[in-house]
Order: C-alpha cells, then sequence, then structure tokens
C-alpha cells in the first residue's frame, strides 16, 4: 500500500490523497476498482470523521481510494468545489494504468456537504462517477442556500445521463431534513435511474461509517449495515472483482432498458409490442409459453399480455419456464437490434 | 405450539389462522407480541406465499402470529377488507390474555393488495396496529382503481395518529410501481411519524420474504435481509422480548416529540425555549455546557443555539457531555411538564 | 401449515410432533428437506426451550420438522431411546411423499443429551440422518455415565459410514465440558467425515436457538449465528431448494475421496499417482501446467509434485489455470473409473 | 492516515510497516488498540496476500496496525523469527503513546507459518500480544519439521500464562492438516484459556480474509465471517473503542477464574465452598435463592449443589433471580478477597 497528497489548487487549499494498493505479483489482477470520498463539512471545512474511515472500509473491499479535500471556507463560492471534483477526476482518470485502476469503475461516496458535491457530479458534471453514494446529501433550497446562496439543487438535475445512486440518511435527522433524501428518489424514480435507498429508523445527522469508535450519538442497529451493503450493490452494477477480473454485473438496469440504443430482454413486453416482426420473431418461446398458460387457466391471451405488460420479457419468460440457456439466446439476438422507439 | 382456524365471515369466506407458541412454564414470560399477516393478491385471492412463510418468521422471533385470509374476489367491495381487519383485530385483543399475548404489542405486515389494507389500518382503522410494515404495498390511485375503484388512497390519510411504519420495495418493481412506496415516506415524513424504509435496487414484485424456496425471480443480495431488520426495528419501538418480559424501548419518536403532550429530551432545543422557564431551568447543564463550548471556540451562545436549534435536547447534552445519569433525571423531570406549544 | 402429535410408544410416553407446511400449488416444487429435532434435558425430560422453537427456525428455512420426545425419566434405560430414534426415522421415512418431504435429505438436530442421542444416530444407528447437528452434546464418558451409565461414547463409534456433522458449543460450558466437543471433532478428523465447528467464546450451556426470549444468560454475540450457518451449511451439502428443486451441492466431502468407490477430482494427486495409466492420461492439461509452472520458477517436477501432493487434482489444475469447463469434463472422466487403491 | 516501514534487522531484511490512524483532533480519544499481522509464506517468504488486507480489515475497525514482515528463507533459523517478533513489540510498547497506542491492548494476527509464530508469540514470548488470531496456523512436528527442523511445537508451551486465542480454519486442509487445529484447542481447554474457534466446512488453505478478490480457490460461505467475528470477540475481551474511550469487557474468563489471585462470581460454587467463611457470607442472597427452589421442587440442598457445583456463582445467581445490582455488589465483595486455594 503507498499513499501520497496531490495538491490540486494550492490558492484554495485544494489536495487529492491517494491510497493505492497493490497490482500484479501475488494478485493476479492489473486493474481495481476506484472510490471518490468526498467529506462533509457544510461547505467551511472537510471532516476528518468522513475521510480516511471512509477510504478504509472501501480499501479493505479492494478499492483504490482517493480523498478529496475541496475548496470549503471562504474559498467555497460555487462552482469551486465542483471544479476541484472536475480536476481530481481528470487527474485520477488520466493515471488509472499507472494507478492500478480501472477507469470505467471509479464511483464516488459523499456526506452531507459532500453529498450534495456528489449528487451534482453524478448529474450536472462533466466527469461522472460510474455510481455515486450519497449519505444524509444536502439537496434541496433551504439547506443548499444555509451553505452557499445560488448552489444547484442536484433533484432538479437528474436526466437520463445520471448514474446509479446509493442513497442513505436517518428518518430523525434534524441537521438536514429528510425530504432532501426522499426528492433526490423520486428525481431518480422519475426518470428510471438504477438507485438503492436505506432510511434508518433513527441515527440523526453525521453518523460516517457508524464504527463504533466514530459515533457521536446512538443510531439504530441497521445503520452500519449501509458500508456494506453499498459495496456489494457496486457488485451487482460493476462485477465483482476476483484473481480473474471482474465478473459479469447481476443488476439490469430495466426500468429505462425501454429507453437504451438497443433491445434486450430488461424491456417490457408492452415496449417489444411496438418493434419490428424480426424482435417480436424472437419471442416465440415466450409467446408459446405464455399461450399454454392462457389455456390452462382460461384467460384470453389479449387480456393476459394486457395484464403484463409492464413486465420485462426476462420476468416474462421465467414466469412461463423458458429456459435460462434460451433465455440467455434470446437476449443475444436482441441486443443486435436497433431500438425503434426511444 | 398450536394451531387454529377461526371463521370470521362464512359468506364472504373470511378466516383467521391462528398460531400460539407457549408462555409460562419453562418460559418465564406470560406475554409475547403479535403479528397479523395480510397477504398480498391484489384483492383477487389471498396468496399462499405470503401467509405461512411470513407467520413463521415472525413465529421464530418469538411471536404469537395470525394469518387473516380477507375478503377477496365477488368479496372485496370496499370497506369488506377493512371490516375484517377489524373484527380480526378486536377478537385478537378481546382475547390476549387467553392467547398469551401482549395486547398492546399486535403489529400487522402486508404484502402488496395486503400491504394497502396494513396501510389503510395504520392511518384509518379503528384498531390501528402498533406498527405496520408494507412491503411492495399498493397505495396509489392507479393501482388502487385497477383493484377495486373508490378504494381510499393511504397516503392521503396520515395524521400525527398514524402509526410507526417499516417500508419495503425493490427500485424495479414493474406491477406496482416504487412511486406508491415513495408517496407514502413522504407523507410520514411530512406528519413527522416514525419510519424506516429500505428500496433495494432490483427484485420485482412479489418476493415476500425471499427466502430461496420462496422466490420465483433473481432479487438484489440485501433483499432478504427486510424480515430480520423488521424484526430488530420492532425491539427498538417495542423493547426486546426476554426470560423476564419486555426491556425498554430504545427508539425515540424523536420528530414528533414536540407535539407530544409532555416535554422530553427528545424535545428540540427551539421548542424548549418557548416553554416555561421551569422548563429552561432543569435544562441548566446544557446550557452551561453549551456556553462552555461557544467559549472555548469564540461563538456567540446566540449563533451557537441558532445553529443547532433543531436539534433534540438529547443530542446537544450528548454533545457537551453531559452525563447519562444527569440526562435521565433531566428526561424524568420534563416528562412531568405539559406541553404549552403544540 | 398442519401439525400433528404421534404416539410412538405409549408405555414409554414417546410421541412424535409434525410439522407440515405445503408443497405443490402456489409452491412449485414437491419435496422439502426435513429436520428431526432431538431437545435435551439430561435424559431426565425433553425441553420445551429446546423442542418448538428449534423446529420453527428450520420450518422458516423450508423444512418439515418434527419433535422426537423420545424416553426420559424411568424410561430412559439405553438404547429405549435409540430405539426411539430408529422408530420416529422409520416413520418419517415411510410416509415422506404423503409428507411432501425428500427421503434422502432428512437431518438431525440434537442439543445436550439430545446431542448425544443425534451423535449415536449418526454412528451406529440403522437409519442415519443425511446430516447431524449437534449443539453443546453430551460424548465422553463421565457427563454420560451421570445420566445413565453404560450408553455409548459417540467419538469411539466414528467411521467412515459416519454422516457430515455439524458442531456449535461454548468454551465454557460448566455443564458439559468444552473436551466434549473437542474430542468428536477429533473423532471425525480422524476418519476424513465432513464437519463444521463453531465454539463460542462465552454463552455456557442451554443457549438453545440464543433468541433473546430464549436466553436464560449472557452470550458472545456470535452465538445466535449458528441457526443460519447450519442451513447454509445444509444447503451446501444437500443443495438448496428453489422453485425448480434442489440445486447442486457445492460441498466435495473431499477428504475422504480417496477413499471413494469411483474417482473424482476431489482426489489428492499422491492417490491418482498410484492408480491406472489410464487415470494418469485424462490430467495431461494439469501436468502440462505444473510443468509450466516447474519450469517458470526453476523447480524440479518431481519436487513441486512432492510438494503439492496431498493437494486435490482440483486445486493444483485451479492453480495453473486449467479451465472450468475442462476441469468439469475430466471429473466426468475420473468418475467412469474404480478406485483401485482404497 | 500515515505509513512508515522501519528495518529492523538490515542483515535478515526485517521490516516493520506501521499504518497509523489519527487520535485526538475530529476524534476524541487519545489510543487505539492494536494489531500486529504475521503473513504465513512457511518461513520461505512472508505473503502479501496475508500482509496489507489483513492490516485493512483491522484498521478499518479502528485499530493502529503493524505488518511484521520476519526472517525467512536463507534466515528462517529458529529462534530468528520469534526474536524479530520481540524486537517488534518492543519497539511498538515504546513507542505507544507517540502512535496513539493503549500498549495494553496490543494484540496479534498470524497465518500459517505465521500462525506457527503467533502461536509462539502467545505461548513462550517475553512480549505477549494481548489476544492471539490464529488462521490455518502450524502447530504440530509434522509441518513444523517441514518448514524447518527443531522449531516448538506451541501446543505443548501452553500455561496460564498463555494470552486468549482465537483459532480459524478449514476441515479439508490440505497444506497444513485440521489436527493442528483441534491439537491447539485442546491443549488451551486443557488449561482454561479462554478462546474462541471456527472450523469451516471447506476452503482448503491461504484463503487470508476471504474477500472476493483475494480467494484462489472456492470456500463455504461462513469463511469470510472470521474477521468481522474475531473484531468482535476482541471487543468482548477488551472493550470497545468508543468516543469516550473504552467501554468495559463484556467477556469473563470464566474457566481460570477459580485459580486467578483474587475471588469473583466467575469462580465456581465447588470452589467457593473451599474458600473462607467471609466469602461464603457474602453469598447469602444465592443460597436463600438456592435453598427456596430446592424447597420448591423436593430436592435436598446438598443434593442441589452437588448437581450444579460447577456452575458459576453468576449463572447460579441468575438462575435463583438475584437481581443485577446485587450480582454486582457481591462480585465487587468478592473481588477483595485473596483467592486461597489457587
Amino acid at each position: 500500500m503507498r499513499q501520497e497528497t496531490i495538491i490540486l489548487n494550492e490558492a484554495r487549499n485544494v489536495t487529492l490523497t491517494v491510497y493505492l494498493q497493490e497490482v500484479n505479483g501475488e494478485f493476479l489482477f492489473s486493474k481495481r476498482p476506484g472510490m471518490l470520498v468526498l467529506p462533509g463539512g457544510g461547505y467551511a471545512m472537510c471532516s476528518d470523521r468522513e475521510a480516511d474511515p471512509v477510504a478504509l472500509a472501501y480499501m479493505k473491499a479492494g478499492y483504490q481510494t482517493f480523498v478529496l479535500r475541496y475548496s470549503t471556507g471562504a474559498h467555497k463560492t460555487w462552482p469551486n468545489p465542483l471544479e476541484d471534483y472536475e480536476q481530481a477526476m481528470e487527474l485520477i482518470e488520466s493515471r488509472a494504468e499507472e494507478w492500478g485502476l480501472d477507469a470505467s469503475r471509479i464511483s464516488a461516496v459523499g456526506f452531507s456537504a459532500g453529498g450534495h458535491l456528489c449528487a451534482c457530479a453524478a448529474t450536472i458534471a462533466k466527469h461522472k462517477p460510474a455510481a455515486g453514494i450519497r449519505v444524509y446529501p444536502a439537496i434541496l433550497k433551504d439547506i443548499c442556500d444555509m451553505c452557499q446562496p445560488g448552489m444547484p439543487q442536484p433533484n432538479e438535475h437528474v436526466t437520463a445521463e445520471t448514474c446509479p445512486c446509493f442513497l442513505v440518511a436517518c428518518r430523525d435527522d434534524r441537521t438536514v431534513d429528510i425530504k432532501n433524501t426522499l426528492m433526490m428518489q423520486l428525481a431518480l424514480a422519475d426518470k428510471g435511474i438504477s438507485f438503492e435507498s436505506h432510511i434508518y429508523s433513527y441515527g440523526g445527522h453525521g453518523f460516517s461509517t457508524a464504527e463504533d469508535w466514530i459515533l457521536t450519538n446512538s443510531v439504530s442497529s441497521r445503520v452500519p449495515h449501509w458500508v456494506g451493503d453499498s459495496i456489494v450493490w457496486l457488485q451487482e452494477l460493476q462485477g465483482t472483482l476476483t484473481k480473474d477480473g471482474f465478473t459479469e454485473p447481476t443488476v439490469e438496469i430495466s426500468m429505462n432498458a425501454d429507453s437504451a440504443p438497443v433491445l434486450s430482454v430488461a424491456c417490457s413486453l408492452n415496449h417489444i409490442c411496438r418493434q419490428s416482426n424480426e424482435a417480436r420473431a424472437v419471442l416465440k418461446p415466450m409467446f408459446d409459453g405464455m399461450q399454454a398458460v392462457a389455456n390452462a387457466r382460461g384467460y384470453s391471451m389479449e387480456g393476459l399480455m394486457a395484464a403484463v405488460g409492464n413486465n420485462t420479457l426476462r420476468e416474462l419468460m421465467e414466469m412461463v419456464q423458458v429456459d435460462a440457456d434460451t433465455i440467455r439466446e434470446i437476449d443475444k439476438a436482441l441486443h443486435s437490434m436497433v431500438n425503434q422507439i426511444g
């Protein structure tokens, strides 16, 4: 393991601390996933409690990690912090190979004000993270204006380009109201962005990784789970790092598969019915299965299709017992067809 | 263990199946907590997949459990299902002693349409459960109207009397859109009701307890956690059953402590500052501690109080190192004072 | 779910309580795994604390469960309890189909004196369980003689026919000394029987499933993990029950593969080197890989083979990067060859 | 976080890599617990796979960590590695204050050959660790002689001075036979040393922390649990680090309380009955409770005492419902009395 602190902007006191683990040698892979940590502190400071302890949690899980101490206090004027983020990501991406890092798997995790910065990174930045984890993030106007009037409210900037997000907060947070997280969820749901969210019963604000030695108040026993849960969530999105490199992802970004450039079994039945005959032709095993179900239960085929039209092809094929190999072949065939209705 | 099925309404085919565990004897306590299970099935049927397997999960955790098969199909006309619920709860409460049950700790768990019924129970029923767990619940007009036009949308009926709630769903649910759960969260947050919510990345609809033998599609690895998490959440709300009876709850229903009939350390500083001098007097150790902090860091006392005014007394006292015994005494003293501004 | 108590022996007050869950219908499989519960109580009684709560834990995991209240007190004279066990297993096996039970997957779990009975079942019974779970079991002469002089010490009866075992105890057990479990481990290791063992730092005797409501003394926080761990261990041995039936087991009973009737990739290199040329021929990809390693690191091929001779073929092939499909083919080929040196 | 590599012995290529986390400042405590990592490698090398990844796991949990690369290869002649260990511990202890480290809470974790070294540290070293964690350790003559003839077998050197131990291995380990771990357990049990042990069904040798990216073969799903389990075990032994410093330990080292210098409620009834009248006098609440039980069930007091004589006073008092405050007072009183029969 080695460590280095790089000054990104001396005038604004912006630094990037880099923690690198070995690749190759006894480890057979040459690239690890990366995690950029954005501590909180109300844009007045960058809290140590949300810096190294967070980096350590992802390092233990195999990540190359980076702590960005962005512009705060006298230098916090927007968009300074976002520019710091862009500069950090540009640097990290440019040195990915040297640093044993997979440039396509660099995510970010932010807390409170750092959660606001992370949400801006996920929505309006040029260098978006592969995935964004936000813990008790500031999102809405009231709290943002307390830090610095005029900052963007990231829930208003969610688009189809926003990266997958993982949200964490406690219901009884009195520093950043829980509605900040709730409104972000709604914006992500509206645009069909893949997300996961855990709102715990109690624990207030500022629990960081919720290790016993970091906590300053009592928290629900589930709160410390978010760290491990976020790591497994990333594995589902990006594959798991093993001695042989990354495995295949298991998540399908299913809610917006209907607007992806090519078709897949993650598309809905309704969507496929609006595609070419060619597309419908590869689905014969599924329609046969559905017909069998319709016959067995005395449904009309039309009625059945209407009732399940929002389901994905995968769900429907599993339901009618199409075997896994056939599903894989159908998915492959669909991937070669352009999505004709966006 | 013993089991009995009671016919609640023969004409509508409504039954309550009762699963009772021993009390007294080798178990030193005489009352267990209770859980009423409300299976899903679109008000067309009550699914077996969301009946006994759910009852078993809570029985393992020590609960007396009850499965209500409410009015469905031809009998589903609202408010039939809610009347069935009321009748079941009335019966359960009336036989609590005979059944080794703590009448003040009877909760409900519902799935899909049963989640709609559970949400109605939590908001508009006469016999509210102590706590309500809702898994991929139907809440909004679109989905409710598909089951039966004219049913209430429970998110519109949340009040200060609504019981604490635990919400579970998957982001990619295509049967009941995730917004059903999101809008319920918002309604609970608006009224300051204690809740917890887990929205998992993927898993669709109908996973029930997510045991391997129940699943019909692939789910995020976190999905099965909801069962155990809900049990610990209930312990935080209601205390943990031990050989000596129930321990003290650890959750404070802090967001609406400001509107509770008496004061407590779960009230906010802002709220207490609007109370009597007597109330402020018992807080001397806290104000002394805050003054010391203000002096040490060169803040004005007014500025400090403005910055942390939404925090609870407990949080502030812990922050300024008031010892645990003193906090307990202050809480006791506050409990004897009427809340003068509702 | 339905429940029935069958009198096995009226004179000796022996009963079998049967708890059955549904199969078929909404559950697509027709057979569940089974678990026979043998409560403890020093052969003086059968404790309720180790009866239904244990049955519930395995029912939640999908099992058909059975509680045997065997001969105790005036009727405890050995081999009465073992005869009760044989009678119960015979009955269960004979009614497996009627009870929705896979007759090849009936395991047993015993506590204290019931752990002794379970260990006798695993070693000397005619109807051995598929797997045996023993929690703070009585094994050695001292403690067995206190219950009833002349009972067998099951660690002395372990043979190659003994079923896989899962052992649980606390280091500070003052009722049944921890050496009972340690000596059982040694006997299983001696015969190459597949086992798993968890000895927790503290928790004494009699914690059963270690649910909060069952405990009578404080226990290490890991103690409650044994229940879930035993269930996953059984899945590794027997496959996991899913909607489509049981998956393939993942454990290889590798330590005694060298004495199995046919060869496999779970055999050791040393063992295979004593087999036919035909067997060695299918291993060419492995020997090629090992030769490459030897060349690369300047080892002699003989030296390398001596150093890793106790390793299994699978381990060695994975080490030299033979691909998974080739390993599977080699395993298949070896399975068709008789093991010539037992 | 900062990092430094100290050369302990240039001729033998021995180094200590030091990883230090912050104390004071935003963290309110000034001392962290420490963990010394002893990698494996058959005394031929020190494996990177068992070095930094292990240090990271304990750093995440709040520890100051140290990786010792001890004498191997040409320099492995015993007692060189043990001397390296002693030198490292002496250095760490001497700089504890400077390094923000609690000198009374420095533990060691060793793997394979490093597990042998860790077991020697726990038994025959001058600077014993506070606790020793050993993962697939080499203990017995066969395997030790393969590394270097003439090394000590640590199971033969366990005494009352040996520190608490945590043992981890897989049943199917073909590199270091599972009996190495089993014989160590027996030696610890013989001397009444506090220990915990987890033997997993399968996973072979060399799995280190069992993170996905470290594994080279398939392992039982429980194997990765050992890391977190060892951390909680250490908390039970040493207290948990919180913002206010360490909490009280919760383990009682009960099996050898009978040979401790002073009495306590962790002593057995039999042992106390051989002490002074003064000691017996403070136990009046317990004897009263036992008498009540004897009366209620028609036992003789002598018979009851004989049956439970090996139990601890704490267990007996809890059994007869002596309240927690009284138990605490009795424990305090006993602590002031010298243990008269060692």
